[in-house]
């Protein structure tokens, strides 16, 4: 059985981020960031999830990681990680994911910021849920590092509410934040 | 403002796990496990998160990666981190954790398994959201590898159904099914 094809999309940024200090800086690609978003993301039914980064050596890593296990020991080895890793895109901006989306769909998907902290143009968890149902393209943006940069939250067209916004502790890895925003909006 | 504390427990196991094969192995510790699962545990209320392994080696891995944040460098660089990992705890053996646990409350917490696989004994999300709402002390256990072993799926009072067990794929990260858990248990 292949689970259904949605509407969204993942995209994971990694420039223009913030650091501790709250500038835009450049992060390094993680392993398990591709991976754990990767398996996530096709349990769910994620269309493609997208890595960006502008950086040469941090693209060749995502063409390395990616290609171990999909053509190399890896896709024979794990076949379900080869499925997982099948569904991610490398792009050098996510301007780039943006225009690859609008010709698959046609039209320009829905641009969902994500952040641990509350921003502007605020959509809840069910209103989003409700277009992912009605099958509304849309991609979900994540920030690495310390979340993204103001300067690419503005593009977006709604954004998220922090996770758990109530708890005194607001600090998940954006592994976890993706699994879960991925069970609120698509979740049985 | 801090996170009200609940009766909600943590457990990851490295042994006894089942490997690739489905023979019954000791798994290695890994970082992010600790931190991943440490983070969302924090965000989310939990009491203690467990970290049991019998071998001396990756007992003393847990101790200097703990370590490192609640006193090193770390503690200083980043209290978020320092406060998610003091919730865990390092264990030699499951029943260890449960006979803390079981002096800590006065009473045995209720022994949660969880499995990618259907198991005997399922409990739906949302009656375990009850109990927890009901503030019953609980043990949610979560095995590293491919699973928890079925000698120790026995202990378990109840056991908590497949993540999305309607989808085609199922293989996600520990640490992406301990954040989709708790938010199930515990979200707002």
């Amino acid at each position: 059985m292949k689970t259904d094809i949605g509407p969204v999309n993942l995209a994971l940024v990694h420039h223009p981020v913030l650091n501790k200090k709250g500038e835009t800086i450049g992060s390094a690609v993680t392993n398990l960031d591709l991976h754990d978003i990767a398996r996530a993301a096709r349990t769910y039914g994620v269309h493609r999830y997208y890595v960006t980064t502008p950086f040469e050596d941090q693209q060749q890593l995502v063409r390395e990681i990616v290609g171990h296990w999909q053509e190399g020991h890896g896709a024979t080895y794990n076949p379900a990680r080869k499925e997982a890793l099948g569904i991610v895109r490398l792009a050098a901006a996510l301007e780039i994911a943006i225009e690859e989306l609008t010709a698959v769909y046609g039209r320009r998907p829905l641009l969902i910021g994500t952040s641990a902290q509350p921003q502007a143009k605020t959509l809840s968890f069910n209103e989003l849920r409700s277009k992912a149902a009605a099958r509304e393209p849309m991609l979900i943006i994540f920030g690495t590092a310390h979340g993204l940069a103001p300067e690419i939250m503005t593009i977006m067209d709604a954004t998220l509410p922090p996770i758990q916004e109530k708890a005194g502790y607001n600090h998940l890895s954006v592994r976890s934040a993706a699994s879960i925003i991925l069970d609120r909006l698509l979740g049985d």
